[in-house]
């Protein structure tokens, strides 16, 4: 395959959309905005919706299905949650298609199949779930509710990018309900700490928990969590949110129940998602310019195995030897492929794995048959080495674990020294537009603050680090008191 | 919980729907014609996706995930399938809403963000994957192409009954693409055998196999092959379809490949579903008026654990002998639930787990300890009997696939015996009405008479079996010469 793809240095963004393309993982459909999720690309999410699964439900939930659309008027109810979702929704406003008598073979809508009311397709549930819940919460007996569901949203983004910003895209969006504040903030809480977990232990990403900012919250929360990871280009991204809802959507959608003492409350409320944007981290925060770099809990196949043959019967011979380590190593749990098409040269093989992000590649040739090796190469550092093929089974395992904690570190180490503390407005400008990266600095807390500095910036909170220390000190831009600092960056 | 729901004999349809209501499966949402899938039916859902996409992965299958919408240009191009659902599409034709001046916190459709193309809510899938596929196939080297959707379709059906027919359904839909004709039609008989294995092994739900009149074909297709199950008030239910779509779908979209002589030629298509319908043919299939009966294979509770206790002390002991038998079950990979709740009485849990369809209930009271036994009720038979403690663990496992087994037997048995072999148009209206079930008979093989029988009678025909033999008869309508029988029934 060779160098196909953009180098990062030379166009971090073509890079980017050039090893989704060559990778195999997406590409853009004829729709607008709504991307088809490749083969290979949809294996990596399968891995990620089945590692999050089971943590959702080792908390406690369970998974149902709510339908994709909302009526206008159910959308409408909590007002700034429709607010902030208004202007990207996809409408359905007929149920019928007719033969068009202008154009034969062509179709219509069928001005006779208007609805009486529109729906919306779901940009998030919350609307439609909470007019659900009203039907199931009576009593603080019917408390709590802990469900999660998985599906597709929509919401008309104007420039999209794949994975990243789609018009369609797939996620989990948890919707629970409790008869305490306490307990939905604890829920709340605890579901932002299960993302961290995630991206740091599957996605091998570091990532920051805080709180939103009030001008970043989501439309129709009291207060939004998030998780923030960085990127190779020193840019945030929000890998997932956790919402306390207070009693907004009880009280949009009239869901009371009654407390113990048989007084009538309104539900607290929780909601969290994440989707398949963690596709793009996944890939931003790793990759280089020979392609993807998967973490070996999320790769689809952890070895490969390239036999490097001239005649036939080299190749049978070199098979045994891979078939037997193919063996064991699927023994150990693992997924393996022994890639034997004659139609393809070793070298374009390394690439195309190179490219794909298998962890780790193993290649025999005749050599490596007389003297009983492998040579073993890892996809994270590049490193190769000859080992015993006695050895390999007891290895792989490993060094698997290996590479999994070294991606990680790696991105650690790489956002420690992108992450700057700031003083002064010219140094906030100056990092900023030099080194890039996070910047932590003083806020005073006013949303007109954080306005101007987008507008002069492009850099955004990107949110209040829950580990903030105290400390006094003044903001970057209005030099008013600021009692911690708070976590700035460019982001997608 | 007592008798709650509607007998059977009584009304069949109601006891149906009183059933998915108590045993908390699924209900109507605000949303017309959409359904909520509650947790419970969600989790069922769930094990039938695990089977089934096993088993597609087994075959050689893997996922992939396409656009929600589809323009509406793309949706014409195979006319025959853009004819088919065009009566039944969900349109989408804005892309915003705006306040509405006229009702302060209202919304309304944006009239400045009409849509240049209106786009259809997939009602399947063909039109988009082919298209996509156009881009994916040049050569014979890229095929087969073999993909799997886990997937929300929108078909507007007027008349809506839950799981049975839905606005709104989850299915899968494989769309696969091949070199030559033969290996298509294998391809779509192979996922008809599989789809027939997971209705026989997973939900013991006996099927016939068979291929559609032409009247009956899918939209766009050469040929559907389905299964046809039974019911228990003699109806029945097409539980799955695999369509041979020859070249139709390549024409439409002009999908081409070089073969290995290098001459182009279209691609050859199949087609294949099965939806959250299967729900509702288990339901219908199995379970009687004490609610929901489950093969064990698709229970997500495999066995309850219920305590007879008066006092907090006896609860304890009991609790120390359920635990044991809880951990030797979870050992042997059971799904086990100890309902140690002491606000509900045993009589109560025993008629909830029995609307939900638990195989297998142990209830273990003060005498139990003394005895050293549990009493053990199996949900299909409702057979009850004293078994010793230690003799547990062993006997669950083989009692579970004793049930599974008897499941389909008993569906079986009953098919048999409500299955005709009619001669005479007087026999099949006298049958069909007295009887019911399913009748065999010939027919002349014309759209005529097909259309004829099914406006006199309301049965149609489910399929020709694959089985069926030569067998030279007359049609019991036209009374013309017929070459085998097929299949009529009154159908969901």
């Amino acid at each position: 395959m060779g160098k196909e793809i953009t180098s990062r240095k030379e166009d971090y963004s073509q890079w980017y959309l050039d090893l989704v393309k060559k990778a195999d993982l997406a590409e853009n459909s004829d729709v607008r905005g709504c991307m088809v999720i490749k083969p290979y690309g949809y294996s990596i999410w399968e891995k990620m919706q089945q590692g999050l699964d089971k943590m959702f439900k080792d908390t406690g939930h369970v998974n149902a299905y709510f339908p994709l659309f909302v009526p206008k008027s159910m959308f409408e109810a909590e007002e700034k949650n429709a607010e902030g979702f208004a202007k990207e929704c996809a409408i359905v406003t007929h149920y019928r298609l007719k033969n068009d008598p202008a154009a034969k073979g062509k179709l219509m809508v069928d001005p006779d199949a208007k609805l009486e009311e529109e729906l919306v397709v779901r940009p998030t549930s919350e609307a439609i779930i909470w007019s659900t819940y009203k039907k199931w919460i009576q009593s603080y007996r019917d408390l709590p509710i802990l469900v999660n569901q998985w599906a597709n949203v929509v919401r008309w983004e104007m420039r999209t990018r794949l994975f990243l910003r789609t018009a369609e895209f797939l996620w989990q969006e948890g919707h629970t309900a409790h008869a305490t504040a306490t307990e939905a903030i604890q829920e709340t809480r605890q579901m932002l700490d299960v993302y961290a977990d995630f991206a740091e232990n599957f996605m091998a990403l570091p990532v920051i928990k805080g709180v939103k900012s009030p001008g970043e919250r989501f439309p129709g929360a009291v207060d939004t969590y998030c998780i923030e990871a960085m990127m190779q280009d020193g840019k945030a991204l929000q890998a997932g949110t956790s919402h306390f809802l207070g009693q907004n959507f009880a009280r949009a959608f009239q869901v009371q129940f009654a407390n113990k003492e048989g007084k009538l409350d309104y539900v607290w409320g929780t909601s969290w998602g994440v989707s398949t944007r963690l596709m793009g981290a996944l890939i931003m925060a790793h990759s280089d310019d020979d392609g993807l770099i998967l973490p070996p809990k999320l790769a689809p196949i952890h070895v490969v195995i390239v036999p490097i043959f001239k005649s036939e019967e080299e190749l049978i011979k070199i098979s045994e030897q891979a078939n037997l380590i193919h063996a064991q190593l699927r023994q150990a749990g693992l997924s393996v492929k022994f890639d034997n098409r004659d139609t393809h040269k070793p070298g374009f093989k390394f690439a195309e794995y190179e490219m794909r992000g298998v962890p780790i590649r193993l290649a025999i040739g005749p050599r490596d048959l007389e003297n009983g090796t492998v040579e073993l190469a890892r996809r994270d550092t590049k490193e190769k080495k000859v080992v015993a093929q006695n050895e390999v089974a007891a290895l792989v395992p490993t060094l698997l674990a290996e590479i999994q904690q070294n991606m990680y570190n790696r991105a650690l180490a790489f956002r420690e020294q992108m992450t700057t503390r700031v003083d002064t407005f010219a140094d906030f400008n100056k990092i900023l537009d030099e080194k890039g990266g996070f910047l932590l600095a003083h806020w005073d807390g006013t949303a007109e603050t954080e306005a101007a500095i987008k507008e002069e910036t492009k850099a955004t909170i990107r949110c209040i680090p829950l580990d903030a220390p105290e400390e006094a000190g003044v903001c970057v831009y209005s030099g008013k008191p600021s009692a911690r600092r708070v976590l700035f960056a460019r982001a997608y």
